[in-house]
Formats: C-alpha cells, sequence, structure tokens
C-alpha cells in the first residue's frame, strides 16, 4: 500500500524483523485499528467487540483504516486475545470500558471442560484472505494472546490489578496451572496456525500481563508454554514476534520462547534490551505511547532517541512501548510514521 | 511490644536498615494497618478515610492493631498519601474503591496556586507522640508519598493506568513539571520533619507509582525532587526507607536519593537488587502479596527462598513487595511473621 515493495516477505517490516538490512525503518503500531481513530469509532457504533471481530468484512475494514490514514509498514489483524477462547466455548463478553468478561472464572480442574478444544474460526480465515488481497506488498500480522495472559482473564474472571487468585493456582496447583496452560497453548497455537496458513507474514504473541511475574516464575510457569506455541509455527518460516508490559526482567526469557523478535515497553532502553536478548534476535518498540500527548517537539526528540538506540539492535522494528491511548491525536501517528521513514 | 529490646534505636528492624548485625530479620508489612484486619474494618465503620487520618486517637489505635496481632517488628504511622495535600489546601477526598479524587486537576500553572505551602498536620504529631508511649521499645516509621506519585494524583485527577497527562506536562511543559515537584517535595519533607521531630524511628518514602517511568525519565524528572526530601531529613539520623512497586529498572537510581534502604517488589530478586542498589545501603522486601493466596507450604517456601536472597544484602528488613492485600488472610500473616522470626 505505502511502501515500495514487491511482496510482503521483502518488505522492510519482514526484513527487519529477521536482522536483514532495510533502506528505512519500519513501524506500525500496537492498536493502530482502534479507538484513535474516528473512522474506527464510526464503523464500529452499535456493533459488539467480539460481534466485530468475528466478521471479515468488518475485520478487513477495521484492519486497513491505520494504513491507508497513516502509511505504516505493516497491518496488524483487528481481533481480541479472547475470540479463540470465545470460540473455544468460553461464556465470555467484552464490556466497553472494562474489558473480557467471563461467565464463570476458571476456579479448578472442573473448570477446564469449559476449553472444548480449539473451535472454529473460519472468519479469521476468510478475513486474512479479503486482507491479502487488499494489501498488495504491505505485510498483515498475525494476532494472539499468550498462554498466561488468557490464564489470567479466565481465572480472575476480568482485568485484574493483582493476579491474585492468578498466582496462588499457580504456587497452590502447579499441575492444574500447567494442565490449563497447555490447553490454552494448544488453542493459541491452532488459533495463529489457521492465520499463517491463510497467508499472514509473520505474528505477534501478546502476553501483555506477563510483567506481573518474576524471572524466576516467568521460566517456571509460563515460558514453556509460550514457547511450545511461538515453536509450533516453525513450519511456515515467518517472523515470530513476542511481546509484554513491564517485562524489564524477562526479556532475555521472552527471546528464548522461540522468538525472531522481542516487543520492549518504554521502560527499558532499546540498547539495554537488545543486551539482554542477544544478537540473534530483532527488537520491536518502544515509544512510551503518553509521548504522543506531549508537544510535537518533545515527541520528535523521543522517537529520534528511540530510533537511535534501536540501531545497537539486529533489526528494530519502531512501535510504541504499548499500544496506542484512545485519546491519541490520530495526527500525531500519521506524522510520526513520516519521521521515521524520513530519518 | 513483641521484641525484646530496650529502645527503638536498639531494635532489630532499626539495626537492620543500618546494616548492622541483628538477632533475628525484622519483619513488617506494606498496609498492615487496613483492610486485611476486621478489627480495623470495624473501627472504620461510618468513618471517612481523610478523617480517620485525622484524629490521633483512630490513628494510634489503626496503627497499634496489627503490632498486637501480628508482633511485627515495627509499627507504621497509619496515613494516606494525599492527608498532606489535603493539609496543604488541596480540595480531594478518598473514595471508596477509587483512591483519591481531586476536585480541580492541576494541568497548568495557574493551579499550582491550589498548593498554599505545608499545613498543618499537628494531628498527626499528637499521633506519634501517643503511638510512643503504647508501642515502647518498636520502632515506628513515618510515612509520606513521593512528589513523583503525589503530582500524578493532582494531574491526572485520581488514580491512572496511563499517566497521560502526567507524562505530557514532564515532556511539554517541564519548567511547570519540576516547579510542581519542587514545591510538593517541600510540603512532603514539611509532614515527614513533623513526625520525625515527634519521634519516629525511621521513615518510608512511597513513590507507588514511579515504575512507570524509564530510569532516564526518573532520574531527570523525580530522582532531584526525592532526593531533596530525603536528604532535608538528614538531621534527624533515623534511618529513609525509599519504595515504589515495578522499579527494576530504577532501583540503582532510587537508593542514590538519599535512600538508606530501598524497597523492593517480587520481580527483582533481592540477590539482583543488592546488585543494582549497591553495597551502601539495605534492602526491603519482598514477598509477592499474591503468594499469601497459596496454601501455607507454597508460602512457606516462598518465604524462605526471600529470607535467603536477603542474606546478600548488607542489611535485610523482610516485608511483602507491595501492600498487603484486603482478601488476605490474617492468620497468614501472623504465621509468616513467626516463620521470619524463627528461621
Amino acid at each position: 500500500m505505502s511502501r515500495v515493495t514487491t511482496t510482503p516477505r521483502d518488505s522492510a517490516f519482514v526484513r527487519a524483523c529477521r536482522g536483514l538490512p532495510v533502506p528505512h525503518t519500519p513501524v506500525w503500531f500496537m492498536r493502530q485499528a482502534g479507538r484513535s481513530l474516528p473512522e474506527y469509532r464510526k464503523i464500529r457504533e452499535g456493533i459488539g467487540m467480539l460481534d466485530s471481530c468475528r466478521r471479515p468484512d468488518l475485520v478487513t475494514e477495521i484492519t486497513l483504516q491505520p494504513v491507508r490514514r497513516h502509511g505504516v509498514d505493516a497491518a496488524i489483524l483487528f481481533s481480541d486475545i479472547v475470540v479463540p477462547l470465545a470460540a473455544a466455548g468460553v461464556d465470555l463478553d467484552i464490556v466497553p470500558g472494562t474489558g473480557p468478561v467471563i461467565s464463570a472464572p476458571l476456579r479448578s480442574r472442573a473448570g477446564l471442560a469449559q476449553l472444548d478444544g480449539p473451535g472454529d474460526v473460519g472468519f479469521v480465515a476468510e478475513a486474512v484472505r479479503l486482507l491479502l488481497a487488499e494489501l498488495g506488498p504491505t505485510p498483515l500480522i498475525g494476532f494472539a494472546g499468550a498462554p498466561f495472559t488468557l490464564a489470567s482473564y479466565l481465572i480472575e474472571g476480568g482485568p485484574s490489578r493483582t493476579y491474585l487468585r492468578t498466582k496462588a493456582m499457580m504456587y497452590g496447583e502447579p499441575d492444574l496451572w500447567h494442565d490449563l496452560c497447555a490447553r490454552l497453548a494448544e488453542i493459541t497455537l491452532a488459533f495463529l496456525k489457521v492465520q499463517a496458513a491463510a497467508g499472514v507474514s509473520a505474528v505477534q504473541l501478546f502476553d501483555s500481563w506477563a510483567g506481573a511475574l518474576s524471572e524466576a516464575d516467568y521460566r517456571r510457569f509460563v515460558l514453556p508454554h509460550s514457547a511450545s506455541v511461538l515453536a509450533g509455527l516453525a513450519e511456515f518460516d515467518i517472523p515470530r514476534i513476542h511481546f509484554g508490559v513491564g517485562t524489564s526482567v524477562l526479556l532475555g526469557a521472552m527471546g528464548e520462547a522461540a522468538a525472531d523478535v522481542v516487543g520492549v515497553d518504554w521502560r527499558t532502553p532499546l540498547t539495554r534490551a537488545t543486551e539482554l536478548i542477544g544478537p540473534d534476535r530483532a527488537v520491536q518498540g518502544n515509544l512510551d505511547p503518553a509521548v504522543l500527548f506531549a508537544p510535537w517537539e518533545a515527541i520528535e526528540v523521543e522517537a529520534l532517541r528511540v530510533l537511535a538506540e534501536g540501531r545497537s539492535a539486529p533489526g528494530h522494528v519502531f512501535n510504541l512501548g504499548h499500544g496506542v491511548l484512545p485519546e491519541t491525536d490520530p495526527g500525531k501517528l500519521t506524522r510520526l510514521v513520516d519521521l521515521i521513514h524520513r530519518s
């Protein structure tokens, strides 16, 4: 769409993920398709979040909106991390202003029965096919939530600040915890395989809340399951991005989980992140999304700092350190893309 | 009260803060005086949070409750970080289930006028005097919020997940930001000086939300103000504890801010924290408060690990990595104190 490449595989985005030379640093934004865009708010009017994720026509249009508007180097499939859970049989809703709410939180082994195994997500394959036809040489990134973050929603029943029931299960019933995460890993892998088979050029595994854990607990309770998802995609030979928030102490481990690219939030400079992640993986990030609320001059200083720090890595995909905040001025995002492409 | 010492200055708690030999590792809990205790919920019935912080009789009773029940090695003054802001003239309330809510969020230089300068906190001096008479050899820890965390409440108008307005001011209006924080540092220092002059044996500066920042931003925008608070207490010769959550990348800087002890959340093992903080300061922490929801056997394993890791530091005060969660079984806290004292 916006960049001059012949195929998604030759794009600056895919090349940067693989640590290959690029004509410019590629840039996209987590939650680029979302509430910061007036055209998104308009198209979503009166349509629930889960419903909109299940309609290939809507998924296609919403996914394309930020590509058209900002000229980013990659599209990311519009979806939600609980979509495969709903498909697997879990009774849940996404409540505006709250997030996912699970009808019957999973607190015991009996609750595992809620997860029938991967469900039908044919609508996702259909959306990917529609998107590939529209996107041309712009790569499409597939999307899924990681087992820990999914488990935390299932166990807590919704968003949490403390993860106390999740951690109580980890420490108190480790066998149940591992069985649950193994099942979630299966569901997640199946969801990503559908996207990969349909032709996405990369995938990002969102373990949004893994930063609630120490490295020791992450390695013991989480890494094996996330690694089984990412390793399970090896046959597709597409870059695998692994991202979480507040993961300063987890970056090395998150790379080891069969990732090709590690997403970094704004707390860790990319120079330091690169030391922690090692020379075999690219990095993605890491402008603080809150910086976009400062005047342009301050945004430019911070963005150029991130760009300079990213040069220490074998490959760098410019992004924010977390999702675009809904109140963000989309004009600043467009200007930021332009700055990154020119710099 | 519980421990065999003659004066608070000789207590295991104060000695551990100073890196001196101790008969046993001292232990107390952030938010030990609070909603986890039925006697607290009873005494607070029908009394607002701010009102209860302003009544010396209530402050005394609430502060003593966990000392009686658990036999912890230190009491911490029952208060709230916004108490000195209210005394300084800011119109605010503490709303149950939400937290502090500011009537007129501070978004411009004109808003600085809300902060008249340190107000009358004589009720705190009175509470400290009453407490010292009751506590005998058990040390009392003074309490205040740090400039960044206070500024974030003032600017956002209440609790925040993103700190977008706070960061927008930092980046966009750095002079206003520094003027605001300098004024908050004055108010905080005055609040702590009242407590120190009245006889507390140590102070803890809570920069609860500093973990939202990168180290570079912390050093540029926050450290000088927190350091001016802590350095301003030097004349009292009492240990100064400096604590925040999610501060893995900030621990060294937080120590440099004239702290004697750095509080560490559960994400960073105390062995690693000690490397970052250096050999001149003690550490406090860092059992995950969520671990207390696991069976006792798992709690014991984790607590003994924390204790062992704490031996790498010049001094170690056992604590949780953040405040006691309201749903915590207080019986487990009592048992934990006993375990730490015996180990």
